[in-house]
C-alpha cells in the first residue's frame, strides 16, 4: 500500500485537510500563530507527480522519454533539489532561470532555453554553457549564429514551431500555437531557418530537434497526438544529421475543481482532466510507428507542481453588499493573480472540522484595494466562518508565487514544507518591509 | 513662460523624445549601455500635477481642499519627499504603506488607511499612531472598536461608504462603487455602523466624516458631482460633532491615447478626458451651497503619477507570424501588466529620431512566455526598427512598478530622474539575480 500523498479530507477524522499523514491544522498549531497568507508544500506530491511521468515515459521504451521540468510554474530552488535526483531536465525560459538552473548543478545538456525575445547575454551563457537553445524565429537564429562565431563554440539548439494547434477550452492568454502566436516559426515557413542552418551546420550551430509547445491548461490530448504526428513529419526531411530530439512541450492540465462539489451549488461543466498516464499514452499511440532513435521530451510544469501547494489564508470577516454575502480573507491577488487575470477557478475550502456546518454562499475577496481582487466566486461555505478561521486555497503550486507582486506593498509569503522526520521546513522567508525596499534609493 | 515639463516629441527637433528640458536620447547616452527595460521619471511633471491639483483647489475656498495621494499607485519614497514638501496627504492601503508613510515623516494626521481587510498589526499601528482609519464594514469597525479599547486610545476615523454610482466606460476591475462592490457600506446600510459609533462616540472613536471611491480610470465628471452631492447629504444626518471630512476618493482617468493619431492607422473611439481643473470645478459646483466648514479631500493616484514616467525598452527583432507583424521587446507584462490585465491601451512610440521612416502596423510584445505578455497591438511604427533600438512605454507611472512581478524571473527595473541640476539620479536599482533569491532557503 503506498502512503497517500499530497491534499486530501480524511474521512472519518472531522472533515480535517491534510497534508501527507499530516493535518493541515496540527501543521498551523505547530508553526504558531503563523503570519498569514503563508504556502505549504507537499513535497512528497511533487515527488509523486514526477515518479508518475517518468514511470509512464518508460513505457516509451525503446524511444527514450525524458522529463523537463518548466522553471517559469515555480522557481522555488529546493524544487531544483528534487528534480536533479530524479535526473530530470529544466526547461529555462530566461537568462535568471538558466543561471539558476546552471548553479542548482544540472548538465548544460540537461537544461532547454526557450524564448521569443532572448537576450545578448542569456545567448552567451547559453552558448557558452552548452545550454540547448530553441530557435524562436530567423531573428533569433542570426543573434545565436552571431555570438557563437564570437565565442566561436558551436550552438546546440531545437527549432520552436508552431503547428497551428490549439484546445479551444483554453484561455487565450494560455494559448501559444496558432497561427498568430508570439511564439516559434509556423511549420509551413521553416525554409529560411532550415537555410541558414545547413550554411553553419556542425560549424557554428548543431540542429538537434524540433520543440512545440501548444499553450497550457490543454484538457484535450487529441491535439496533443496531432502535434506529435506534425513533429515527427519534420523528421522526415532528413536534412540535419545530429536529429534526435522531439520536445513536444507541457500544457497539461490539472483537475482545478478537484473537491468542487463541497462548495459549489450547481454542477457547471466539468471538463474531464486527462492523467498523466492518459497524456503520455496519446504520445505513445502517434509515435509508435517511428522508426528513428529518438529522444521524447515533455516539459509540464502546471501538472507537475500545481497540486502540491496550498496558500493558507486567514478570514478576516464577512459582508453583505446588496444580494452578496462577501468573505474577506488576508490572501489576494498578489499571491495568486489566476482568478483575475484568467478568470481561473482554484478550489477553496475549511482547514479545520466544520463538516456539520450549515453552507452558505460566498464571494471570497482579498484586501487589495482592486474590484479583480477576488479568489473565487459564489463557493459554498461554513456560515460561521469567523475571523481568525483558517481556509485553504487548493492547487496554487504553479504561476501563483512566480507571478506574485508586492502591490499595496503587501510582503510574499513564506513556504513551508515538512522534511522526512515531519518536521517544518522553511522553503523561503515571508519579506520584510525592508526587503520591500531594499532597491529604493531615497534623495 | 513656464518651462514644457513631462515627455513629449519637439517639432524642430529631428522628433526627438524629450524629457523636460533634455532629450531621452541624451539622457540614455548617459547611462552609457544601461540594461532595459527601465524607468524615467520626470519629477518636474509630477510636481507639476501636485501644483495643478493644490491651485485647483485652493479655489474651493472657503472650503478647504486637500490633495492626499493614492500611495498604492506608486510607493518609490522619492515620490514621498515630493509630496511631503507639498505638504499633501497620503493614502494607505497596508500597514506596510503606512509604516512607510510614517516614516518619511508624514503627521499620523495627514495619513488615512484604508482598506476592506485590514490585519489586527496594521488596525494597532493606525489606532496607536493617530491616522485617520477609513471604516469599511460592521466588522471592521468591531476590530478597530477592540483594539481602541485594548490600546486606551481613541480611533480617529471615516466611514466608507458605497453610493452605488459608476462610469461605464470603466473596466470592471476598476469599478469600485457598483452596488455589489467589495469596498465599503451601501450608504442606505449604514445605520448599524452609525449606532455603534454613536455607543462608543469620544470614548474610543470619533467620527471625521465620510470617504467614497467610484472607481478608477473616471472620464465622466458627472458621477463626481453625484457622489459629492450624496456624502453632503450624509453631513446633514448632524448626529456627529466632529464631521469635518468629505473625502472623495481618486479615480479620475488620464489621456492614455496622448500620441495615438501617430501610431493608430484608424481613428478608434478617443473619449474625453477632463483636466484636474474640469475636476475640481465638478466638485465645486455641486459643493458650492454647502453650509459646513468643511474639508474635501481627494486621493488621486493615477492623475498624479502616470504621465511622470516612460518605460525604455529595446527592440530584440521583428517575426511574421501569419498576417501578423511582431515587434518583440525587451520589457514585459512584468513591468507593465495593465495590458494583459484590463486591456489597456499604453502608448508606445520611438526614442529616436525616425519620423521621415515608413510606419507600418506591429503588435508589440515582450519576451515572457505567456501569450498575455503583449505591450500594444497593431500600432503604427518605423518599419526599419532593429534589435537594440529603443522605443517608450509612455505613462507607467501608475499601477505599472507598484504591480510588477518577477516573473520569468526577470529582475524588476532600474529607475531614473533627473535632479535639479539635470544629474542623472537613480531612485530604484534593476534587481539583482541574488535579489531574487535573497528569501529562499534550499536544503
Ligand atoms: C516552452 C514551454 N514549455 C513548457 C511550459 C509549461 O506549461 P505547463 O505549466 O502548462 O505544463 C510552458 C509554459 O507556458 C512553456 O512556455
Ligand atoms: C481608496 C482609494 N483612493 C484612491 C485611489 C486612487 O485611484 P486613482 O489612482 O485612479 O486616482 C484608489 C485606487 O484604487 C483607492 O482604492
Amino acid at each position: 500500500m503506498t502512503a497517500k500523498y499530497g491534499f486530501y479530507y480524511e474521512e472519518g477524522h472531522d472533515d480535517l485537510l491534510f497534508m501527507d499523514q499530516t493535518s493541515v491544522k496540527l501543521i498551523i498549531e505547530r508553526l504558531s500563530s503563523p503570519p498569514t497568507p503563508f504556502v505549504l508544500y507537499s513535497l512528497n506530491q511533487f515527488r509523486q507527480n514526477i515518479d508518475k511521468y517518468q514511470n509512464e515515459l518508460h513505457k516509451l521504451a525503446p524511444i527514450r522519454g525524458r522529463l523537463s521540468y518548466s522553471m517559469k510554474a515555480n522557481y522555488n530552488p529546493r524544487l531544483l533539489t528534487i528534480l536533479k535526483s530524479a535526473k530530470a531536465m529544466l526547461t529555462t525560459v530566461s537568462g535568471g532561470e538558466m543561471q539558476l538552473a546552471l548553479s542548482a548543478g544540472f548538465e548544460p545538456s540537461s537544461i532547454i532555453y526557450n524564448g521569443n525575445g532572448k537576450t545578448d547575454e542569456s545567448i552567451q551563457m547559453a552558448i557558452d554553457s552548452g545550454v540547448l537553445l530553441n530557435v524562436d524565429s530567423l531573428f533569433d537564429l542570426e543573434v545565436i549564429l552571431h555570438y557563437a562565431r564570437q565565442l566561436n563554440k558551436i550552438a546546440n539548439v531545437l527549432i520552436r514551431v508552431n503547428p497551428n494547434l490549439s484546445d479551444s477550452n483554453v484561455h487565450a492568454y494560455n494559448v501559444t500555437a496558432s497561427k498568430t502566436s508570439k511564439f516559434g516559426t509556423n511549420i509551413d515557413e521553416l525554409e529560411p531557418i532550415y537555410k541558414l542552418i545547413e550554411q553553419n551546420d556542425d560549424k557554428w550551430i548543431r540542429l538537434f530537434g524540433f520543440h512545440c509547445h501548444l499553450g497550457s491548461t490543454i484538457s484535450n490530448t487529441q491535439i496533443i497526438s496531432g502535434c506529435v504526428k506534425k513533429l515527427i513529419e519534420l523528421f522526415n526531411t532528413k536534412r540535419f544529421p545530429h536529429l534526435r530530439i522531439l520536445n513536444i512541450g507541457g500544457g497539461l492540465n490539472i483537475d482545478y475543481k478537484r473537491y468542487a462539489k463541497r462548495t459549489k451549488n450547481d454542477d457547471e461543466e466539468h471538463i474531464a482532466i486527462p492523467t498523466i498516464g492518459d497524456y503520455i499514452q496519446s504520445i505513445k499511440d502517434s509515435i509508435e510507428s517511428f522508426p528513428h532513435s529518438i529522444e521524447l521530451v515533455v516539459e509540464p510544469g502546471r501538472s507537475l507542481i500545481a497540486n502540491s501547494c496550498v496558500l493558507i489564508t486567514r478570514v478576516l470577516g464577512q459582508k453583505q453588499t446588496g444580494s452578496i454575502r462577501q468573505l474577506i480573507v488576508d490572501a489576494s491577488m498578489t499571491e495568486c493573480i489566476r482568478p483575475a487575470l484568467y478568470q481561473a477557478y482554484h478550489h477553496i475550502d475549511t482547514v479545520n472540522s466544520l463538516s456539520t456546518e450549515e453552507r452558505i454562499l460566498f464571494d471570497i475577496v482579498g484586501p487589495v484595494c482592486e474590484s479583480g481582487d477576488f479568489l473565487g466566486k459564489q463557493r459554498c461555505l461554513p456560515k460561521i466562518l469567523k475571523r481568525g478561521d483558517f481556509l485553504a486555497v487548493f492547487d496554487v503550486g504553479a504561476y501563483c508565487s512566480s507571478m506574485s507582486s508586492n502591490y499595496n506593498m503587501r510582503p510574499r509569503p513564506a513556504e513551508y514544507a515538512l522534511d522526512e522526520q515531519e518536521q517544518i521546513q522553511i522553503l523561503k522567508k515571508r519579506e520584510t518591509n525592508e526587503d520591500l525596499l531594499r532597491t529604493y534609493c531615497v534623495a
